[in-house]
């Protein structure tokens, strides 16, 4: 499907507003940042990068999208006119995908003509706060899971076909192992995951007969659901059974899944059933009604669980399911100069950061990350740096910071001078989350009341920002 | 984008194993329904046939699906030459959308051959939960409105691209107006709806000369944010300019928006400012951050507010954003003959119904629903009507109903006979909605704390249920 439309109508109000009362060739800057994290973490995994710049790259109107505006009868035929030959004229300033950013940080940066930069809003905030919202969520699960491999399976429960399908792929940025979806799975290239629901149990006459018939279908995959009827009178003593009979004939089963129920007293005793039988290797994989806290849980409570398979609780961020990340102009370019700007509100918080910018993290010299710097894109950070609190709620609002080595974040993916193509192997883009996020503080990382990381502006552009609001007093 | 991949592995890994363990002529029904409502709601609003009949219909498997299929290495030849022919023969009896469906209702029902009903259940489920879900909410909210035009404003929130346009379209379902979404509106035939934001008016030296540009492009649809700097002191009074020039040019203004800060002050006072200055029709909509109960609470206070725009709590349901809906193994045709299925649980409230079933609803002689009765497809209810509640934790177990109108709820979509086409105009299916909305006990209706509408099973389904319920305790 085509999604050039997926645009709020204000978004074409104002563009033909734009189109009529102002010059063509005004240029706008436009940055994605959000100002609060999901499930009060600190930092938000970025993701959605690749399909941005996809629909970026090959955007423009049908004749019947034209058509249709058309119908709307609010836009003049030279606007109509001028779209149905635009192509994407706009570049694009990004964090790799799964780069851990903190609020008020730029994920994007997008510049062009402002008619074209603004009518690509609705769809770059849809997809980077979807996609984003999930890699987060699946990071904060698999940190709680230590390492253990976590399958994604929440397909039945994405709010839709694209939630289930990006958001397997965000789920896999986060550093889940697998999915369940093979829409996902094909499209990713991501190994595919799962054996059987209750449905096949339920399918022969009873559930020995199943794990028999299933073992015969699939003598090197025998995973076994042992919780159709009760999982420790019935469940576990059948699966030892097919794994004895497997065993017998040269086939190592794999182990079982738990899908409800107590997981902690039923991994306990399975497992030990499992040991006591000779199935040590057997692993155990929990599924129900999973996340984080639970995960963290279980695990603290000293469950065997090998793997975790994961559903509506990762692929909806259900406990925190909005990423509010917002699309807000930062500059404009009028008569071939660029002007920043800012948007004034009464809340300090609201207030954003003007002009064109980087973003650098700052490691000290054991590599580990410290603290992040926003400034002007044509600034040099040098040491020793004078830096303001980028949190208007901080105290201690400013700092001199020492003895840093500092790291632009911001990458140029469509630019005039050249295009830099988005990681496209999705577990290299786990690879390099995991390397970003393994640099950050331990505290930083914490599932619960996480220590704020710091997140600095420079004097520069702390500067420009307090005369644009002096500025906007003055006029108003 | 094809959607027969957006299906779990563990469906082809099983129907592959039935393919190979069972007769290729086993039929099975499955039925898909919900044992718990978002929100502690007493009902949800049933949507997403539409897609799931145009899905089922064409479903077939691409060359690239089957290569994609084979290269998993799991599934013999057999299988997948069958899969690269296969098209539908499965049938679907349903609720039509934009039914109030109660827990354990089956929502809708597919049989077919074994291995093509188990395939579908993913990609059912994906869509009939989301899109059940939205319509839920965006009904809980236009029930909290009281009437007041609600516009769906999520697009940038919702949970991807589909999210974002079959949730508008669950959202008309559910009682809106209108979507910002002009995917949704062009695909749906909705009317769009939106007007300016923020960047507008920074677009502009200041606030006033923003408005008159604006005036000047759409003199008919003079409808203005006024939050962008403050309220009361820039907002309302520049649009109180700005409607004064357009009415002495014959232009009579919609109204204002109030996008931040404590909606009921503001538009209480922006709505004196608005009559003393003569513009006693302007409308004023408010859209910050809205939810049933804070619509609710807005109105209790008396805020004066014409429309609602509402973005993110309703498209992604955010304060309950999963609807848990199952699809579960009703039964089997094995040598001809139908036998029915079920699902065993320690949890009595998992137990499933077995067997082909139909819903009715039962009215009083003033047209008011009471009851519903589930009951199995060839039953004929008569009066008096001896039941048994559906609900296992519900005292009170058994009553007898007379003095009833019984009409069927599920009706024949896909099947040998004859297709029945899903309404297409979702104004339609509004229509339809509102209509089974109103018949409904307002108690049950209530947004905290809701009546719980009675749900019972004939004692014939009861018994069915119950006799397989002992036969699996004998042969487990």
């Amino acid at each position: 499907m085509s999604l050039e439309l997926l645009t709020d109508l204000y978004e074409f109000s104002m563009a033909n507003g734009y189109y009529a009362a102002l010059p063509h060739d005004r240029q706008a800057r436009f940055d994605v940042f959000y100002r609060r994290v999901p499930d009060n973490g600190s930092f938000v995994v970025s993701a959605g990068l690749q399909q941005v710049i996809e629909e970026i790259k090959n955007w423009h109107f049908s004749a019947d999208d034209i058509a249709y505006l058309q119908s709307l009868k609010e836009f003049s035929p030279a606007f109509l006119n001028y779209l149905s030959r635009v192509h994407n004229q706009c570049t694009v300033k990004a964090l790799p995908e799964g780069t851990p950013v903190f609020p008020r940080e730029p994920i994007m940066s997008i510049t062009g003509p402002l008619v074209e930069a603004q009518l690509l809003e609705t769809l770059v905030l849809n997809i980077i706060n979807h996609q984003s919202l999930i890699a987060t969520k699946s990071w904060q699960i698999n940190h709680a899971a230590q390492g253990r491999p976590i399958m994604e399976f929440g397909a039945r429960r994405a709010q839709g076909p694209d939630a289930a399908t990006y958001g397997a792929r965000a789920a896999v940025i986060g550093g889940c192992t697998n999915t369940s979806n093979l829409l996902a799975a094909s499209r990713f290239n991501i190994p595919a995951a799962g054996t059987m629901a209750h449905a096949w149990v339920e399918s022969f006459p009873d559930e020995l007969s199943a794990f028999r018939a299933w073992a015969h279908v699939y003598p090197d995959k025998i995973s076994l659901l042992v919780d159709t009827y009760d999982v420790l009178t019935s469940g576990v003593p059948n699966a030892i059974k097919v794994f004895k009979e497997a065993r017998a004939h040269g086939h190592e089963p794999i182990g079982i899944r738990i899908d409800s129920g107590d997981i902690t007293q039923l991994a306990t005793k399975a497992r030990q059933m499992l040991d006591a039988a000779g199935f040590q290797n057997a692993k155990i994989t929990a599924s129900n009604a999973l996340d984080a806290q639970v995960v963290k849980s279980l695990l603290d409570e000293g469950a065997p669980i090998d793997n975790f398979g994961i559903g509506e609780r990762l692929i909806t961020s259900s406990s925190s399911p909005v990423l509010s990340g917002v699309y807000k102009l930062a500059a404009e370019k009028v008569n071939h100069q660029w002007i920043p700007k800012i948007k004034v509100s009464d809340s300090r918080e609201k207030i954003t950061l003007p002009g064109d910018k980087q973003v650098y993290r700052l490691y000290d010299e054991n590599g580990k990350a410290f603290a992040d710097v926003i400034a002007l894109a044509d600034e040099k950070l040098t040491t020793p740096l004078k830096v303001i609190n980028a949190d208007p709620q901080a105290t201690n609002a400013t700092r001199t910071l020492t003895d840093f080595k500092a790291v632009p974040l911001l990458k140029d993916y469509l630019s005039a001078q050249h295009t830099l193509t988005p990681e496209n192997d999705v577990f290299q883009i786990q690879k390099y989350a995991k390397s970003k996020l393994s640099e950050l503080p331990e505290a930083t990382k914490r599932l619960v009341n996480p220590d704020r990381y710091p997140v600095y502006l420079t004097t520069k552009l702390a500067a420009l920002q307090e005369k644009l609001i002096t500025e906007h007093q003055v006029n108003n």
